[in-house]
């Protein structure tokens, strides 16, 4: 049986063996579930870039761009880090050009993986779709903030290794500290993240209705799979019959 | 009100502030547990140190010597890692250089804090109480295991927040997964910890009378103390009345 693991940090990465692995990178809040979103919206691809100069240097080419840096939009770019704003006709056969604070780092440490694919709750059964398909061993990267543990991404791998737990052999005390975590949030994610840093932190900007709408399970087929430098959407073949 | 915060891991220290902080160092399987027993024991002082080789060269000057690799007693030293090798009558009165895979290491990145002290469930009212008296931000360094989070160290900082829930604010998420975990396994830590890898790892080696006494609760009063380069014991106030 493959075995499903979990990275608590994008610090604590080079501890891990990435070769062999499909890595799944994490940013409930909300990085992966604007990916997922702007994908399932038309966006055609997405490329995760590291630096807002990079960033702007895309724009010049036709891309779409979208930057966030402490949880703000920064200026200057097409698109902030609110899934709602990649809901949009403007994204429709577009490529965009992302960065964020830890998502698209987390990304990019992720690289040496034999597949990285992107994962929130609003695709989390297609997630674990996709991870039947490949049948490899597997690497949750939690995205966490600016390098420090977050329970939203936790919860997420938590809910993930709830959902493969007859198919994956849960590795390392990590995994098993989110399924226990996830086994106790289950019914109330958003009352159990309540006191949570980042949704504080969310909160201050004011931002309920992102929080709540990232949390919900299952709303889109796709998966975001890494194909050279871009992000594509993939739907399993068992969430299309 | 002062905060009480937790690092997962060694790796992760660097994100953290340490002056102004006490630190209290925790690797419950079975470095710190082990350096409680000795102390409470009559051991005079602790000098942990990093590698195997300098630890034997304290043997040349008249210290007793501890050293453990793997979850392994190494070979030509006077005591392991099991606490019950602490209890004899041969560590009164003597000075100890011990040298662990990763609680000594924890202790010794964490040299920048205004305190540091150990931590284990064998004095963990007695690390409360010095807390209480210290008034300062806490922040808990679980050793882990090879840079990797672990759940016994967890746990012990769970029980720790628990404790000190009416006169500490928990700082970051990591304290709250901490509290959670131990809010879900208090009431039968060895079961609760029997899938961890650590446990796994160490009833392959047949310990499993060290897991049972590590995980009890307030065995010793005294609180390991870092003066210098030396752990020596300090008994709190509020304990010895």
């Amino acid at each position: 049986m493959p075995f499903l693991d979990v990275c608590f940090s994008p610090e604590l990465i080079h501890l891990y063996e990435l070769k062999g692995r499909v890595v799944v990178v994490v940013d409930i809040l909300r990085a992966t579930s604007s990916m997922v979103t702007g994908l399932a919206h038309g966006l055609e691809r997405i490329v995760p870039v590291s630096s807002l100069e990079d960033c702007k240097l895309y724009s010049q080419q036709g891309y779409l761009t979208a930057a966030e840096r402490d949880g703000k939009m920064a200026s200057d770019f097409d698109l902030g880090n609110s899934p709602f704003s990649y809901m949009s006709e403007l994204v429709k056969g577009r490529t965009l050009a992302m960065t964020t604070t830890n998502g698209t780092r987390a990304i990019r440490l992720s690289a040496a993986a034999d597949k990285v694919v992107v994962g929130a709750f609003l695709n989390l059964s297609s997630v674990a779709a996709y991870l039947l398909e490949q049948q490899k061993n597997v690497l949750v990267v939690c995205a966490g903030w600016k390098g420090k543990f977050n329970l939203e991404d936790t919860l997420f791998a938590g809910a993930l290794a709830h959902k493969l737990q007859d198919s994956f052999e849960p590795e390392n005390d990590a995994t098993l500290a989110a399924w226990h975590l996830y086994e106790t949030a289950k019914n109330d994610l958003e009352g159990f993240l309540s006191k949570a840093s980042h949704v504080q932190r969310l909160r201050n900007l004011d931002i309920f209705k992102d929080i709540t709408f990232c949390l919900q399970p299952d709303v889109y087929d796709i998966v975001p799979v890494m194909e050279g430098d871009y992000l594509v959407p993939y739907t399993p073949e068992v969430i299309k019959s």
